[in-house]
C-alpha cells in the first residue's frame, strides 16, 4: 500500500474543469505569450474581483519566479526586501532573490507575519550608504506558518510602507487558502488596494501550474513583460495558464477548491486537539503543524507521508500536514482514527 | 474569418496523446518537484535513446529557462560564451545570459551556424585577464534559420571545442525537426557523445510546455538542480512536464509529429520555389524564409500569419513560414493556391 | 637598457605637485569616504568649470569601476547599453558591464564614434519584450581610436538621446587629451549640458587613481553613492583622490599635461607621416596608430614598449603609441631618428 | 579647535615612509596593472612571511573589494557563504556579496566570532536544492567587535571547514592589529596554512589604500586576475599598492604601526576600566567598545569625535573608540583626563 500524502498541496494534478477547458480549447490557433484569449479572458475576471481600475495582471509560471521577477523588476541595485526569516524567499528559494543581487532583511518573528514595528525597526536601522536601503516589504498570506494577516493588520502594514516609501508585495501562494479561511476578514478587491502587487497562486490551489501577477501601482507595471521574459517566465504557449485561470475564475472555483482543503484541515487539527496534542502555530488555513511525540511519528510515517519541521525538545517535533482541494474526507477520518489508536491498520 | 497562423509551431496546444496521458494520471498523488514516477520514466525514455550511460536528465519549463540555467551553471563570472550573432539567447531572450552575468561573444555568420574557425577565432582574440575568456560554445540546431549540422560539422566543432577547454551546449527547441529533416545525418545518441549538455525541445514540438535538459558531462551535473531551483524552473508539479516526454519518447511520436512539420514546411518551399521565389536561407526543417516582393506581401497578410524578417532592396523582404505539428495540409495546399493567384479568396 | 614605454599613458607616478599636496595634508585628520575637506574642494573646483548648478560630483578609483557603477545605477535589469564594438566596455573590462547583468548593443564603426544613425537603428531594431531595451547610450572621449567628438557632433548624439529616451554617458578615461587636442572644440561646460553623466579620468593624466564622474541628471543623482560602495568603490581614505583633483583643477595642471601629452603625440604622428607612414586612423590626441611594416616594428621592439593594434595584411601592422605628461621630448625625437634610421643605437 | 577622531583608523594619510618610496620611485617607468617591480617586491615580501610556497599575493584597492571578488571567485551561483550578523560583508558594504549573487548564511554571535558549532549548524539545516549550499565562511580576524581568534580556535575552524568541504576566507582589514595585540597567538604562517583565502589590511594600518589578498588553494587562485578586472579592482598604476606594501613589509613596520595603535587603544580602555565603566565586549585591539552614561557621551561628543554603537539600556550606550598608528599618546591622555573630570578644556 502506498502512503497516503499530507507532504504538500500539489501532490494531485489539476481539478478536472481545468483539464476539460484545456482539452477543449486545444487545437485553436492562438498568439504566444500570453497575448491569447484565454489570458486576456482571465485577466478579466481577475481584475472584475480585484476592483482596482488601474491594476494590471501578469502570468508566470510558478511561485518562485514570480517573487523573483517581482522583486528584481521593482528595486534598483543597492535595494533590499524585508521579510519574515521563515518567508519562502529567505528560505527556500535556493537564493533566488540574493541572484538578482539583492539582500532580504530577514525578521525574526514567532508565527511568520511581519508587524508595522517589524518593519519600522529595520528602515530605522539602515541610514546610509553603508548599508542597504530597505525598499520593499515581503508579506506572505497565508504564511509558510499557516497564518493570515487580518485586514486591520495589512491596513497598519500599508500604512507604515506608505510612510516609509516602501512597496509592499504580498506572496499569494497559498492566498486561496487565506481568502476562505475561518479567520479571512481580507478579499481580493482589499488587496487591490492595500499592496502594490500581489500574486494569486495557481500551483498550489488546483492548477497544473501557473500563478497570476498583480501589480496595482502603474509605475510598477512598467516593462514588466521584460522582466518576466528575461527570467524565462514567458511560456510561448501562454494559453496553459490562461485557461487554467479561467475555469478558476469564470465562477468560484478557485474559493471552492481551498475552502474544502481548509475545511479538511480544520477538521484534521480538531480532531487532534481532542486528543490532546497541541500545535507549532495557530493555523486556521491548509497546512497545520501539530506536535507529536517522536515515537508517534515514526508509527504515523509508516502509513502517511508528510515533513517534520522542528524538533521541539528532545521528544517532541512539530510536523507539517497539508491538505488540497483533492485531499479525500476518508484519509482524514482514518488519519484521525489511526491517531486515537482507533483503526486497525 | 481568422487569419490562418504560420507566425511559429506553438500556436495550438498540444498532441492529444499528451493530454491524453496528463488526463489519465491526473488523481494518483505524486512526490513533487520533479521525483515522480513519469519524470523518472521519460528520464529512461531519453536515455534509452542517448545511450550514454554517464548522462542525467533534467527538466525545465521552457527554452529561455534552459539557457541561462545551463549557461549560469557552466561559467564561472569571468567566462563568455560563443554563439552565432543570431542565436536566441542573442536576440530574443531579453538579455537573459547577460542577466546572470556572462558576456555572449557573438559571431557574424550568413546562416545561423558556427564553425571551428568563428570558434578559433573568437578564442584566439581573447589571451589575458582584461577581456573575458570564452568557456562555452553555443549552437542551435536547428538553427534560428532553419538550418541544421551535420555530423561532420558537429564532430569539428566538438574536436575545436575539446582542443580548447571549452564546454560545447546545444540548443535543442526546435531539436526535433533537425533530427528528422531530408539533410540529416544526426542522432539523439550522435548527441550524447558529442556534445557536453543539450536539450530537447517539447514547446516547439507538440508539448504544452517543458524542456528536458541531457548533461552528458558529469562534472556539469553537479548540484544542477539547486541551479534550476534558483532560477525558478522546477515546478512544483513537475508531473505535468514528465507526462509530456512520457508521451513524446514512450514511442516514436516525438519524431513523428516534427516529420510532419517538416513535411509540409518542404511542401510549402517547393511550391514557392516552383513558383520561381528565393529564399533567405536553404532551410530543410519547419521554418522557412522565402523571399517575396513586399506588396505581394501585403496581400498574404490578409488571410495569413507569419513575420517578416529582414528587408533585402526596397522592394524585397524574406519572411519565415513556420509549420507545426499541427499544421493542416489543406492550409498548406490553400497557401500556394493563393501565391499562384489561382485561389478564389 | 631598458625599453622606453610608448606602451600607455600611466607608466609613470603622479605629477609632482600631486605628490606634494597628499604629503603636506597627509597628517590632518579627516573624514572617510570622501566626506574630507579634499574632496570637497575638488568637487567645487570641477563643477565651477562644469557650470551646471544642478550637477554632483563623485570620485572613484577607477574606470572600470566609474563605467559599471554609472551604468548598474542607470539602468533596470531589461536595459541595455548601446557602445561602439572598440569601445572599453566592450572589449577591455572582462564583461565587467555584463556582470552587473546588462548587455552592450555592440555597433561597428570605423573610427571608435558613435553616430546618431547607429544609436537610432539599434532603437528601431529593439521593439519588443523578447529583445532587451536600450536605455543609454556609451561614448568615449577621446576614443579607444584615439578619435574625438566634435561639439556639432555631440549635439547630435544628444538630440538623439532626449528623442529616444535614452541617457547619454561619455567616458572621459581620456578627456583630458580629447579638450586640449588640435581638434578640440568642446569644454567641461559643453559636458555639462550636453551629456547626463560623464567621468573626468585622472589615471591617464598625470594622478595615482582616481576619476570623478559628474553626474548632470539630478534623477540619476538619487543614492549613487549607496552603488558606489556596493561595488568597492568608495574608499576610507577618499581624500587621496581628492587632493588629486585639487591638485589638477585648482589652476589648469590637469589641461597643461595633456597638453604636452598631445604635443609629443602629435609630433611623433608628423615624424612618421614624414616618413612616408600611414596611420590606422585620424588621431589628434595621445594615442596614435601608425602602420609600420612587420620587420621595423620588429626592429622597434628591441628599444621600444608598445602594443600591436590589428594585422592589416601579411607584411603590415597597425601599433599604438601613448605619450603621457611625463613624456620626454628626447624620446620621442630619439624614436623618430631611428625610425628614419639616422640614430646609431 | 577641531574635535580629536576616534571615528577610525584611517582619519589620517599614510606613514611618511610609504610616502617617501611613492615619491622616490614615481618617475620611473612601470608596467600597468600589477605587473610592476613594487608589486612583485611586495609579494615577496609577503610570501616569504606567510612561509606557503603555493600561496599567491593580489592587490586590490580596498577591502569591500577584496570580499566581493573572493567570494565572487569562490562560490558557485547556488553557494552561500556563513558569517556572524555582525559581519562586515553583513552590515557594511550595502549589500555587495548579494550583488554578486550569494546569500549570506548570518549567524548571531556575541562577540563576532564564528564557532564550529555555529558553521556545523548551518550547514546541517541545508541539505537540498530548495536551499542555498553553504561552501565558504567568512570571519574577521580582528571581528568587527574588536576580538580576535586564537590559534586553537582557528584550528577548529579550519578542521570543521575541511570535513564539510567548506572553503575558509578571513577577512584581514584589522589583521595587524590582531597579529600584534596582547592576545595574539596567531602569525601570518598560521594563515598561511590554516585558511584557505585571507587578506592582509593595508587601508586600516598606516597605507593610503590597499589590501593584499592571499590565496593559498591552488584551486582558488586560478583566473583570479580576471575576476579582480570584471570587478574594478585592477589598478592601472599598481605600482601605488606594490610600493605602500613593500614598505610595510621590507622591515616590520606593519607590525610596528599597528602594535602602536593596539597599546594605546589598551592604554585608554585601562584608564577607562579603572573609572569604573564596563565594555560592550573584551577588545585586546585597536577598537574599544567602552559603555557610558548617555550625557556622558554627550559631554564627550563636544570634544572627541567617534560612533554610537548599541544603546544598552535607556541610560547607557556603547560607543566605539579607535586609535591608528597615527594616534598621539597626548591625545589618549587628554581623554582620560577628560573623562576622570581632571581636564580643564
Amino acid at each position: 500500500m502506498q502512503k497516503y500524502s499530507f507532504y504538500n498541496d500539489y501532490s494531485e494534478g489539476a481539478h478536472p474543469r481545468i483539464l476539460e477547458l484545456i482539452q477543449k480549447t486545444n487545437l485553436a490557433q492562438e498568439p504566444g505569450y500570453g497575448y491569447d484569449s484565454l489570458c486576456r479572458q482571465a485577466q478579466e475576471f481577475i481584475l472584475e474581483r480585484v476592483q482596482n481600475p488601474q491594476a494590471q495582471v501578469f502570468f508566470v509560471p510558478g511561485g518562485t519566479q514570480a517573487n523573483l521577477i517581482v522583486l528584481a523588476s521593482l528595486l534598483r541595485p543597492h535595494e533590499s526586501v524585508i521579510a519574515a526569516v521563515t518567508a519562502h524567499i529567505c528560505v527556500h528559494e535556493t537564493g533566488a532573490i540574493e541572484a538578482t543581487g539583492h539582500k532580504i532583511n530577514a525578521v525574526v518573528t514567532p508565527d511568520g507575519k511581519l508587524t508595522p514595528a517589524h518593519i519600522q525597526a529595520v528602515v530605522d536601522g539602515h541610514n546610509d550608504e553603508h548599508m542597504v536601503k530597505p525598499a520593499a516589504v515581503f508579506i506572505s498570506h497565508s504564511t509558510e506558518l499557516g497564518t493570515v494577516y487580518h485586514k486591520a493588520e495589512l491596513e497598519a502594514i500599508a500604512r507604515t510602507c506608505l510612510r516609509n516609501g516602501l512597496s509592499l508585495y504580498l506572496d499569494g501562494a497559498r492566498l486561496a487558502s487565506a481568502l476562505t479561511c475561518r479567520a479571512a476578514d481580507v478579499s481580493l478587491a482589499d488587496l487591490g488596494r492595500l499592496v502594490d502587487v500581489f500574486y494569486i497562486g495557481g500551483t498550489k490551489n488546483g492548477a497544473l501550474l501557473g500563478e497570476a501577477i498583480v501589480i496595482n501601482d502603474p509605475a510598477l507595471q512598467k516593462d514588466f513583460r521584460y522582466v518576466i521574459k528575461q527570467r524565462g517566465g514567458l511560456l510561448a504557449k501562454g494559453r496553459l495558464i490562461g485557461a487554467q485561470f479561467v475555469s478558476l475564475f469564470q465562477d468560484d472555483l478557485y474559493f471552492e477548491l481551498a475552502a474544502s482543503a481548509n475545511r479538511l484541515a480544520q477538521k484534521l487539527a480538531e480532531g487532534i486537539r481532542a486528543l490532546g496534542y497541541g500545535f507549532l502555530t495557530d493555523s486556521p488555513t491548509n497546512q497545520i503543524f501539530p506536535v507529536f511525540p517522536n515515537d508517534l511519528i515514526v508509527k504515523l510515517e509508516e502509513d502517511y507521508g508528510f515533513y517534520r519541521m522542528d524538533k521541539l525538545d528532545a521528544d517532541h517535533t512539530a510536523i507539517r500536514l497539508v491538505t488540497s482541494w483533492a485531499t479525500k474526507e476518508e484519509a482524514v477520518d482514518e488519519f484521525l482514527r489511526r491517531l486515537s489508536g482507533k483503526s486497525g491498520a
